[in-house]
């Protein structure tokens, strides 16, 4: 039985995932376009909480001021008449061929200067529509061929262009924070800052640092043959896990934004795990607190009807994951198999408060070699708990 | 026909690659192993520079202290008396079953403090031997099940670990620097630290981060489904490529460590071309200056004969691929492609000095967005110049 | 809560399954052997129905004669005494590096001549025990570079191996079928008959084809990119699904051999669904009447409480899913969505019954493209609901 | 120095390879459209000998009969004038959403119907056009979902129409022969005949599969985590060849369709090799003899210049390595390598003519088994002369 979800849960949806019409490298649209306002009253119907954007998916990119400012308006008004928050804006600085090599990273140094403006427009936008989080995904900011790119240069300019943004957030006061979204390959065949851990390291170079973050992808990471939970996991121990997209993604292929949970189920569970309960036996940890974000595609195959199943589909999965990694967490078997796997006792630094390093290596800690190598540490059982809780035994 | 290396070109080899006896997840030795000393004598014939080493490629896991020294010393010897440079030492955390959850993030404390231990036993054993580069592969710190592990708590056991050996170097004086090894996966499901991204990240957030670099293995960040030398630059750009290990893979699949340039060709050469010849137009950006180190297996079905054609191979290799690099560099055609294509242009910030954003976002730049959208980038030209060069037109 | 299997579930496991020990390309054993007849006893507790084993897992690559025989006869023993079905024997042709370049398409005639004859030895083991498939893996049957090899060439040698095993079970009578195991790779670089499809197509060209079919293993099949549940769709299509090798596998690594369930659980669901309940409104179509067959490995950091954790876990999980598929196929919802997606349309052929080519194309269907272009086929609401009968809901 | 073709080097390209305008999943066209007559004229001017084509690459989907005709009259005419050969001909049932759950296999029967019909009118323009090969690229047979296609009952249809198609050109006695075209995934999911070997094993159930053969495309397999020039070699070695796709892949991703060369360098060579120079030793075994035709994608980041030079550098690449393959295949260097690798020797059968089963099992080979354990095959000298060929030592 599906469940269904209500604000509180807090979940968003990306316009340009039910609005996606299905058109893909070797196939043309099987949707028609609604517009923007209609989506969204639509997925008020559906219990969700939030929106989030592109600014081309509410104007056309050579759209005027005027119906730039009109369309925004009644899209905000549409939002605010069925309770709806804009909780991310972003930029396409991907589909208009100008970009082709890439809006902050283009050799073309008027193209930069083009996709920075375009980008600083975006801001406003989301700064006017009272997004917390500006999403930059540089799908474009890449290459195909090694020879074709100074890829020390080409982070220099990334670097100037974000550093630029948040600069520009900072001056105009608006209360925004950048989350970076990494991806591998796809429109690029190498993405620059590929992973979350490229992005985390190129934030750590950043002059404005302090307010860039990540908006890790399910999908994105497994196609860098990655653990996404691992990721989420990196992120929130650099403190910068700012928001995410949750999909689905059935190995290394083309980007396949399926629904969340129609991937990997395993990882989807651990997934919400993470999200809902936070690092086993640390309250105190890092806790990802933003909106449950999806940023899907309904396949190609369906039409209306099977847009608003997918889309109620991302959200009933979630809280029957979220109900199942309660009753996982909460199971004294679990808690045991933890204890046994001694998932805990890393908490425990490895130095004793206090001890020198010559104190350690002076210490005589009797430790057994052949019996520790012999234990057991009981991680297939642990993992069979979370298959059984899965699959609601 | 073959090259043959000198010294001045600072090849280095582990000794656990012309040592590696053949065994492999399905089958058990195929060649008999030598002495650590035979093995440099007949690397030095090669006309290789240096040699590196884990402890227990020198002595047994549980040798006595006596044995230790009389080994490393009579290793150390047989370098003397061949010229033969012990560039970089490291220690073994993988074989022995104690560390079947890992050395410094295992689950079990006393392994932890046992793993420590035998790290700075070979910091010392490194330091003794005059190397500068002590390389950390954490191939065990990992996976296979999400909740087997707090994720969180393992990184802060990480960097608890690596700040350890960091301090440790620092109070003994040695001029030692760490580089980190990342890999994805194999022999855990997923290793924490896939890739030089996130080691970059990590070390972004350790105490003693001023002497942690990284080492990135071409077939380590491939099986990630990355671009090698990809990660070489942003190494460069964060200041951290303190070491690598070159080899080559066929896509993804078990670790491979074939012989360099048996994998993905093509990347070899850009590969090589970064490191001979930098960033392009840019004299003053960071360049590799260590040692050319390679990490790789003489395949299974070679015997000694095999063993010694196959390290010839990697150093021959790499020596055409530099004058082949040199060649393309200073080809006018490629020059001319690379200003056609704005390779060069993107050393340009994208800001003109001193221009504010309110005056960025009042300029008119007569940007003309359909030319820029129909520019021809000329990429696929570049690349196939590349081509030529590497396959000697 | 786990459930419990009897031997009318026909679960079998190979002996090297729980027999493993750890050692993988980068670690020595974690666990220590016991004889075969140890994990005979200790399966036939658990509920198991029957064991499959490798030649040199009972005895040594070197064992003489009347060792083999005793050992052997041993084996049988313990099975009898205990109620298990000796289903499957195999032979090793890939641990000794006799083998290093193959058993049947080694470039060596000498080594194709001792692998064919310990071939045929172990036919005559696998007839004296009483098997009903005989399985042949070719793990080193393959290459790391194109040049070492004459495709064809082993092509040919592969069949004349596999007709002149064939050969011999028909001239001694046995009842014996031949099961070949594709891989894509590892431990070769690239294994001949890599997936389902290359060895069914390799069958039609066998003189005695007739008697030879497959033993799909999922991981494998996972490790080319593939869809399981697809393979043994194909396998069974074209008659010749034999045996398989059920466990889990996250994404394309290392060959991993986990827990079935532990690697993609909505891939094992579907497998589990085909297996147990068949294609969907086909009662006449072919199915998978063999035994449901473990080929896994019990994780390195368990001893051997985790050994026989995770073989139950193996069970346990496939009856679970069984009654879930039941569940699934039960469902009047599921009906209803299949009809829907036109899941039992496909049965209908194409053309009507005594149509022509001429009349086809002259007849007029009256198809609406634009009608046909909207349809809502459901497959996403189809598949949610799988995901929920998965969860439990 | 590129290399400059000829008609005689049978060079043939897709209209839809220089027409690919680069509309991607993430943006839309950067190059605008040429008549398909102006490409002909284009192609004809660098050298290619032929071109080939999907129907809608000459007309549009919803065209009228009389302006199919005129427009194929069109395009013959210019092939004459510029002595082009049409060499192949392929349908379109991939990019109108009609196709959105397949031509042949989709779950609606009036799908199926109307999809065989549009590849019937293909037929009979291929044959009007002289063409030799039907290529059928069935990229929308497949699924995301396992439950929403019985795979049996869709290899059922898939037969039904393939063996439809074939027996309307034997009705009308065309001379074409059809080649399928596998590929793993996208569009779809998962594909149905995702491989060579799966195609191969689909034809050997066909009722006319005598003139059903294989199109192999590089990229396509790679995609699959194959070796390509396997994939020919088993296609020859069923005498399935029909004709093929060259281009260029860089691991596990989404299709690039890169310029041959472009992708793994060191594959592509043993590609050519294959083509050109056949199995090593066996001047009777089967060759392909049919067009060298590619199937690429100029990048989306080139204009019309970006569209010549590549389609030159495809052709140039490949003259090149037919070169040095020539020249590898010469070298007597080369000739001792594979004789040391015993290349050869797996020509010999293992069997002695005329030799029985028992005769064999009774044989005393005096087989020395630690001698052949020992024994160095030299296959990675043998790899490193193809090297050292390829990149022009």
């Amino acid at each position: 039985m599906a469940l269904t979800p209500t604000p509180d849960d807090r979940f968003s949806f990306g316009l340009w995932t039910v609005g996606w019409l299905g058109a893909d490298p070797f196939g043309t649209a099987s949707r028609v376009a609604l517009e923007p306002w209609d989506y969204v009253q639509s997925l008020a119907e559906l219990g969700v909480w939030g929106i989030t954007f592109h600014d081309n998916d509410v104007f056309d990119f050579d759209a005027g001021e005027a119906t730039k400012r009109a369309r925004v308006a009644r899209l905000k008004q549409a939002c605010d008449e069925t309770g709806i928050t804009i909780e991310m804006v972003t930029t396409n600085t991907f589909t208009h061929p100008v970009f082709k090599d890439g809006g902050l990273t283009s050799n073309d140094r008027g193209v930069r200067r083009f996709g920075l403006r375009k980008v600083l427009g975006a801001v406003d936008i989301a700064a006017e529509c009272g997004a917390s989080t500006f999403v930059m995904w540089g799908g474009r900011e890449g290459a195909e061929y090694d020879g074709s790119k100074n890829v020390y240069a080409a982070l220099e300019r990334y670097k100037e262009g974000i550093d630029a943004v948040a600069s520009y957030i900072k001056e105009k006061g608006y209360s925004l924070r950048i989350a970076l979204e990494p991806k591998p390959n796809e429109p690029r065949g190498d993405i620059f800052l590929p992973t979350v851990g490229h992005a985390l390291a190129f934030i750590a170079e950043l002059d404005n640092g302090d307010i860039v973050g990540l908006n890790p992808e399910t999908g994105h990471e497994q196609m860098a043959n990655l653990n996404y939970s691992h990721q989420l996991a990196q992120a929130l121990w650099s403190g910068k896990l700012f928001h995410l997209d949750l999909n689905g993604q059935r190995g290394l292929k083309y980007d396949q934004d399926l629904v969340f949970g129609h991937g990997d189920l395993l990882s989807a569970f651990f997934t919400v795990d993470l999200l809902e309960n936070g690092f086993p036996g640390q309250p105190d940890a890092p806790r990802y607190t933003g909106p449950r974000h999806f940023d899907y595609k309904p396949s190609r195959t369906e039409n209306m009807q099977g847009v608003w199943d997918s889309a109620r589909a991302c959200m009933s999965t979630y809280l029957h994951l979220a109900e199942k990694a309660r009753a996982f967490r909460a199971d004294p078997r679990v808690t045991e198999a933890m204890e046994y796997a001694g998932v805990n006792s890393l908490l425990e630094p490895t130095l004793t408060a206090g001890e020198s390093l010559a104190d350690f290596l002076a210490a005589d800690d009797s430790f057994d070699v052949q019996q520790a190598a012999e234990r057991d540490y009981g991680f297939v059982r642990l993992n069979q708990l979370a298959v059984e809780h899965l699959t609601g035994r």
